[in-house]
């Protein structure tokens, strides 16, 4: 019975236990992540596992339908490499748009997107909005990798196949790490000075290959990386969304 | 090493293992189910499990990049009924034609689409009409229900809900199968008469809502289900399938 | 008086013979066939004369409202060679969904496509789900071709341009066939291989060109064709579409 | 043989007919008026039947291939009463673009269209700019129903379902013309400002409904309509637009 | 307070400004021209400023809220050249349809859109079409272009950066016509023949670029521009608009 | 001749001018803000008047030739207030890639979006990222709030109808702007504090309407707004978005 109590996925659950948190929370959670290359080291579905990881235990703390949402996302910038799959974006939006619409008509008044991969955010802002104008649903977007990154600034930077999108995976399937396979990270200090260009908010290129910042593929350390970091990871960053999640929906609602 | 050859699945796989297969087959398999109520006693990603048991066994065998799909599928059909989630035809379609150009461009020549929902069939046919015509790769479809449907015509008819989709289940994750709360199947003969109706190739009726043939959302007999069986059906449906799949592409090729 | 009666066709009636049927029957019918190459020996509008030989005959028998649609249809498959025309699935969609939106304006509730070309039927039956759930009208689709190939199935086989094609024609339009012409069929046994192939409903090919099938662009056997067996299977094949569809409207209704 | 010369219909002719006359003049030609109520006194495919007769003689004079076009054109102004089919004039441009593609494919340069509707004059001329910028082909517009007014001036005026409407059906299709019903046209005078108002150049209102114009759908007068001026007719505009049209593509061709 | 009430602009003036306008006339004022070469004497928003010159006064006439619209129009004609933008038929559609659902959320019940470019005249009449049938509101053009060589007649002619297109700007923003550097008009009357076989209203070529008329990019006499004939273009076409529309509107009002 | 040079907008200069500047620099600028109440106080133009202050002295500072775009932007948030123009998406991004596939064609590789509306950013990072990825272009965004707000964050803070944003347009169009309207700010702290919250990079909602964070439409102070201020704040903005620009183009040359 706590078993059932602790599964809000809905790939795994049956119909009427669906229905059951549909009743009682009217709230969703849609994962997004990508596939896409990840070194030598980690598998093509690193962000996919990432955001489940988190995933699951925010839909528990939230008592929220965790909703199956594609394992692919919007990465052109991975495009060129084998084993990268990425949609148009306009694909990315309908896809929300048609994921969400099929809940709303269930019950679903709040939708939590919840992401581990930035390539997906312009997509994700333009089908939540869309959604609240059409529905009026409440939309609220939760940036996993970003929250990770803040909590672990001390320790580790955010770096494509780095340190923090190798626990995650660690912590959820830890069978598909091989750290002892990542010999070949792209120097440093050039791929740091690029990447923090496109991530200004001020002014900031559209890079359109991630060896414009990795030639390599992927650039990071991976020396804090081990298992007990990795349950702490996600379990800090989880709980860290759950709070802010309510945080945020108590604010709207005092609002109306 | 064994295990590593026997993995075919983007998902779990490195990049490097990923490229090695498309280099040696030029073959893509691409996995297509549904996300749909099924009753109390199945998990609503019943059909998604279906096709990923027999996928991952068609992908070694056929030495195939097995690629993650969109769980979801083209379901209008069951969409009133919480626990459901279905897309636009046109979104399915894109998504298709995006996750088929994403690997083409790192040399896919050929495109299994492998499905176990039946309404998924005419946006796969259209996709796969456009990406012959847009790229000329080879595309060929397996309609894994079907072929399970007349292995075990003597012992199953193909029922929503029913035996020949709680076998495969069972083979994949038989932790979600409870087959005790099987307790409320629709009446038989008169959901039969309809099912069979909407079945014709010559003159046939589009059904707008499952419950039109079963008022209860699921029909049929579970009493030949077992595991034996279970483990059974997907191994005798993977190999029927990499035999007509291995006819089929070197009849074409014979033929250019 | 008995003419206008007999003639049901909305492009040779007049306004208020139109508004009359959709009155009385609320039931309108949409042919479909194709223009595409049929050989030295029949006209580029073989299916749609085919089709329109049927559906007049239907339209008197049911009632209902004889549509004129798009001659042309959907064949990629014929495209490459002169005397085709193709429309891309998404406009033959939208075709069939304005067409049918006009006259659920002015009061049709019934909705029978009536169809001689197989490659229109991913986008019969993506348009026809549409209407259902945007308008709530019910749509059944008639494959007469497929019925053709049924009845005569001890004297002929449904080939491109051969016996099954040129007979409807011939009773519609006789001075446009030339027997006489039909001088290049393709080998049978290997174009008949292919054709099944690609008609198998479990594991299937997708072809993108007529001449992996038939080199010369049509095949089959014409030696059955004649004026009175033109004129019986149109009877035959009207009859059998008459009975069909009132049979599932029926059963429809007693569902609702 | 002069039969086969004097058919250019790609409809009624076999495909090394069609073939060869692409080959002598890499002309086509596409025929588009509307399905639309007119009165009680002419039939629904007026507009068909009209362009239908001129496009026939017009395809001998000048070589080219006639293809077959939807029967339907852009008509919202006539959609609220039955009788009348209207395409979105989005669908309307995909048909036009789908239809010229696929016979520049097969070699045709040259696209003249031939019009009896004004409703359709926006899409056609949308749809003919783009193929002049995607495929580099020439494209001329007849607006046979302007031509027609203009060589009639003295005789009558362009008015729905007037004599205008009514001579070229007589001449092609006499049987579906019943002027002993035409008892009930609108009144003359407010018809006609309103109808002014809405073709001037300068200043002018989209209309939204016949109704604005003519309360029973129809104004004209009819007096002048016979046999012999129906031929006549359908002589004079179709020699116009032969001459009209040679004219144009020889004065640009003088041009490159 | 003068000042204020001969302001109708939105762009220039605050929000309760704006509400007031559209609460006392429910009219909106949609100006359109495009940006393109203009030879070496006009600037590239020769149109633009024209039709600002004259959207100006008519909002003011009419009490209509003159709305920001794009400066770019639809001009494929001139995309060769540097100094033109030219949008998609459909990008321009959307932004008229865009823009007037925006006001008529707000109260607007009339569009008037008052346009300087032949190559717009399409799409305009498209879109508003378009908002008729999906808003119920009235729709009006006046096209600009077309007074202003009517009232002019004996004068001048409509060519391409002539003497009617110089004399609006020159009375809007006069710094920026540089008639002394006209010095390289294209031949008058080839260019005159070609332009007049695309402006017939029975039998036309659409024309791919504008040096098929105007070698050089333009054509036309210039001898008659000077200040006061400009300021006197803009006050007669402004006013003859305002009457026009006033009267259009009153005979639909009529119409009722 | 100095004049000449200082102007590089393409609306006022000519067409031997705006090719000069291509030539030169292959650099095109498009500024985008908004059409949007602002409070009893400053113009509905305000964004659009605040980006073209600072984009004229940027055009300068690099040589590029500034585009005139749409002065509508993005912005369902303000959409039930009259006085506002907002695009959906989709018509957005069309309108920057028709914009920017025009002077593509004449040679510009280099594309410099400079922003002054939040609500863009979502479509302006879509649109870049596609014209990057179709025609090998080099994108870079200016988000010139942001950079005013960073500069400026000792004094004032970025707020709607604030002194941030009264401060260009008191620059640029200073007839425009009347401070003693400006009598019914709304509450500051409520304001600031959602605000925040939806500018959150981690966990933020989407919210629907301005009115959920000030229910008058805006709020801020104005105290520090001046006529020098202005100036120099426009000075300031420009500098830093040239100097950053630079560094910014001269780090992707580095790279290649």
């Amino acid at each position: 019975m706590i078993q059932q109590e602790t599964n809000h996925y809905l790939l795994e659950i049956t119909q009427p236990e669906a229905e059951a948190i549909l009743r009682r929370s009217h709230l969703v959670i849609i994962p997004t992540g990508s596939v896409e290359q990840h070194g030598p080291h980690l598998p093509c579905g690193t962000d996919h596992y990432a955001i489940m990881a988190i995933a699951r235990k925010v839909s528990v703390g939230l008592d929220g339908l965790l909703l199956p949402f594609s394992h692919t996302g919007v990465t052109p910038f991975h495009a060129t490499i084998a084993g990268t799959l990425t949609l148009r974006q306009e694909t990315y939006i309908n896809l929300l748009l048609d994921t969400a619409a099929s809940v709303i008509r269930h019950g679903a008044q709040k939708i939590l997107v919840i992401n581990w991969h930035e390539g997906n955010t312009a997509a994700i802002n333009y089908a939540a909005s869309q959604l609240q104008q059409e529905y009026g649903v409440r939309c609220v977007i939760a940036q996993a990798c970003y929250i990770a990154a803040q909590l672990y600034q001390d320790e580790a930077e955010l770096t494509h196949a780095g340190a923090l999108e190798a626990l995650p995976v660690l912590a959820y399937r830890p069978e598909l790490v091989k750290l002892e396979r990542a010999t070949n990270p792209s120097p440093y200090a050039a791929a740091k000075e690029m990447d923090t260009l496109r991530r200004s908010r001020s002014v900031y290129p559209l890079l359109a290959d991630i060896r414009q910042i990795a030639p390599t593929g992927w650039y990071g350390d991976l020396s804090i990386v081990n298992d007990k970091k990795a349950q702490e990871l996600v379990e800090r960053v989880s709980a860290e969304i759950v709070q802010a999640v309510q945080r945020v929906f108590a604010r709207l609602e005092k609002n109306i």
